[in-house]
């Protein structure tokens, strides 16, 4: 096998082969290899784990205004099989992976979960082998096009959204009214409803009024059909 | 509030204190404070993945032996609700937290998620402050105790618990037998059966002969009430 053509593919020379050899190594080769081979799926863990890390520190520096759950709606879209995959595909990782014969024959090389585990597993070889700054390069070459082609939101901002549809016809206005409040201080349920001219379009609740209005606002977009 | 008290109890003396008292504001107090203070919830985004990694780190370099699934399972226990809420115990994390009245009334400051999440902030928090070393060195504080009081296990071995069991007999013998293969080379599923002298005492399936052995293994530990 041309390691030397992958690594240059992933920009990454190893110190220790063995560490880039195990992350090819499917768990079919290791079984029909009876204990003599490693397979990669220890490396796999702590990849995963090198990945989710890596992520979520980019986005927290990066995306500022983004509060808590739209932070882990996009990390989760980033860290995924289908990116993951999609990453692997991008450095031909499938032609180099070690794989059963009965796997390779049942077209493992282009199988998502083997793709995207194997993916995994290389982050943590060059982690083991180079440290978390190697890591992080190597992960942002693939994190930062994606997001900058899918140019991430903050999914929870629908007042935002609808404000910016109503708006563009100036005789339109949009209001929130409280229609609700109940429960104890610490466990307070509001519901509001978002109100175009007079006419009901949304409604919504929440622990808090903002929480309630986003819930109104999003039920308002559903029904225009956005 | 005597920040300084608590920064005793972390080991750690903040260059920017807004981290920490960022870490310690929960978001009742934030929705109370409407806007003018930022709440805990993106720094516990952060301090979830931070924790995530350097146990999976220290796990995955110091239990060599274990299979993957056992590093999850482990991993999994040591990063829960359960374990955070214990650890923010242990330096009186309740004390410091900024809560509304009506959450501080209703025993925020002993609930358990609110203890876990603001220790994964705090985590963040330190990781923000002064680097990765030092929310290692802060994280295994906590978890190596934890460690040591659990003798993690390699879950999955089942097949060593029986025989220690059964080898206390010398006259007992411990047998698996292969009862069924079935499937293509790349989707193979086996049927194994363990014996104790001539009786069955245990059946299991798998991908592999090894995995459908551990599971009678576990079938038979069952039966015997382990």
């Amino acid at each position: 096998m041309d390691y030397r053509e992958f690594e240059e593919k992933l920009g990454h020379r190893f110190h220790n082969k063995k560490y880039l050899i195990t992350a090819l190594t499917h768990s079919s080769y290791a079984n029909e290899a009876k204990g003599k081979e490693e397979s990669n799926e220890r490396l796999e863990f702590l990849g995963d784990s090198v990945l989710g890390f890596v992520v979520a520190d980019y986005l927290f520096k990066n995306y500022t205004q983004f509060p808590e759950g739209d932070l882990t709606k996009n990390r989760a879209a980033l860290v995924c099989e289908k990116a993951c995959c999609g990453f692997a595909k991008q450095i031909d990782l499938g032609n180099y992976l070690r794989l059963s014969h009965g796997e390779q024959n049942s077209g493992g090389r282009t199988r998502s979960s083997i793709l995207a585990d194997a993916f995994e597993a290389v982050i943590a070889a060059i982690y083991l082998d180079a440290g978390m700054e190697e890591a992080r390069k190597f992960i942002l070459r693939f994190v930062l096009p994606m997001l900058k082609a899918h140019k991430p939101k903050a999914f929870k901002d629908y007042k935002t959204a609808l404000q910016e549809i109503i708006q563009q016809n100036p005789e339109e206005h949009l209001e929130y009214v409280l229609t609700g409040e109940s429960g104890p201080d610490h466990d307070k349920h509001f519901t509001v409803e978002v109100h175009l001219n007079s006419n009901v379009i949304g409604k919504g609740g929440g622990r808090s009024k903002k929480e309630a209005e986003q819930q109104a606002a999003r039920e308002a977009l559903e029904l225009m059909g956005y």
